[in-house]
C-alpha cells in the first residue's frame, strides 16, 4: 500500500499478509473490509483470536488441539483405543471424521522429518506417541502421512521405531481415486494402483 | 468443522469465513495457522484489528480512509484541488496514486448506486461531494467510477447533479488495455476503442 494510507490499515494490512495463501493484493482487501464492518464485530474477531490462541493447546494424550486437558476423541470410551492413526496436522483428524467410517484413536506428529527445512525428528511428537504405545493396549498404528516424499520418509522412520514394540505398524493404501478417470490418473498412482491390486 | 473440534477454534474459524473471499476449508486452515503463531504475534494481529477499527476513519474533506480529521491527499498544499476524482473506494485512490500522473484530489462515493442491492443514492457520500463543489474553486470532476452497469449509472446521475453547478464533468477513457492484443479483447470493449479513436 501507499505510504498516503493511514498507518493503522498499513499495519493491519501487514498482519494480514503474514497468513499462508494471503498477499498484499489480499490483505489490503480484508484490512479495508475490516473498515467497514461494525466495530462490535471487529471486537469479536479480535477476541476469538486471543481466546482460541489462549485457551486451545495440545490434548496431553494425542497432541490434537483442544481446549480440555485431553481432546474429545480421547476421552470418548466408545473409540477403540487399540488403534492409532498417526497424521500430519489436526486437519487430518477432521478429513477421517468426516468419512465417519473410524472408530480408533489418532496422534498428530505436527509436522514431518524434513531435514532441507531444518525438521529433525526431535522436532515432531514421536516421544509421545512411542510413550502411548509402549503403555501397552496398542495393537495397531496406521501411518496417515501424506503420500510425498516427506510423508513416506516420516512413515518409514517411525515404523522402524515402533515395530521393536510389538504392534502393527500400517500405511493407507495407494492408489485410483474413487470416481477418477485412468486417463487424467498420473503414473505413479496408476503403478500403485496396479501394484496393489485386490483379488475381486 | 466436525463439532469435534475445540469450540474456540470453530467460533475463530467462523470469524475467518465471514472475510470476503475466505470459504470455511481456508477459513479452517487460517484458523490452525493461528494456532502455530507464537501467543504476542497473535496479539499484534489482534491489536491491529482493534486499532485500526478505532483509529481509523472517513476523512472530513474527501472521505477517503484516514487516522487524521483530513487526510494527507487533502491536506498537501502541493495538489492541485481544482480537479476532483470521484472513486468508488478508497482502495481506487491506491490505484490512481500508483501511477504517479495524478495531483487532484479525490473524493471516495463509498459504493455505487444499486437499487438491486439496495444501495439508493443517499446511502452515498454524495452530499459532502455536492457541498465541495457549491465551496467553489472546483473546475473539473472526473467520474472514475468502474466500468460496469451500476459504474455508469452513478456516474450518470453524479453528472446531472453536477452540471448545473458550473463545473466541468468528465469519465475516465475506456478502450484496449495497453498491452492488450484485439483478440483478446471483448466485444464492447473494442467497440469503445473504436469509437473513441483520437487522430495520430
Amino acid at each position: 500500500m501507499a505510504n498516503h494510507d493511514a498507518l493503522p490499515l498499513v499495519v493491519l494490512t501487514e498482519q494480514f499478509a503474514k497468513l499462508p495463501g494471503i498477499g498484499m493484493k489480499s490483505a489490503a482487501r480484508l484490512a479495508y473490509h475490516v473498515m467497514s464492518m461494525e466495530a462490535d464485530e471487529v471486537e469479536a474477531f479480535a477476541h476469538a483470536l486471543l481466546d482460541a490462541k489462549k485457551t486451545v493447546h495440545y490434548c496431553e494424550c494425542c497432541e490434537n488441539l483442544t481446549d480440555q486437558s485431553r481432546c474429545p476423541i480421547c476421552e470418548n470410551p466408545d473409540r477403540d483405543s487399540s488403534v492409532i492413526c498417526v497424521v500430519e496436522t489436526p486437519k487430518d483428524i477432521t478429513a477421517f471424521e468426516r468419512t465417519g467410517q473410524y472408530n480408533g484413536m489418532y496422534h498428530v506428529l505436527h509436522g514431518l522429518i524434513s531435514p532441507l527445512k531444518g525438521v529433525m525428528p526431535d522436532d515432531l511428537k514421536i516421544r509421545s506417541l512411542l510413550r502411548r504405545v509402549q503403555a501397552g493396549g496398542v495393537e495397531e498404528v496406521i501411518m496417515a502421512t501424506n503420500p510425498t516424499v516427506e510423508g513416506d520418509a516420516t512413515a518409514s522412520y517411525l515404523s522402524q521405531l515402533l515395530r521393536p514394540l510389538h504392534v502393527s505398524v500400517t500405511r493407507l493404501a495407494f492408489g485410483l481415486p474413487v470416481g477418477g478417470t485412468l486417463e487424467y490418473a498420473d503414473e505413479v498412482t496408476l503403478y500403485k494402483a496396479l501394484e496393489n491390486r485386490n483379488e475381486m
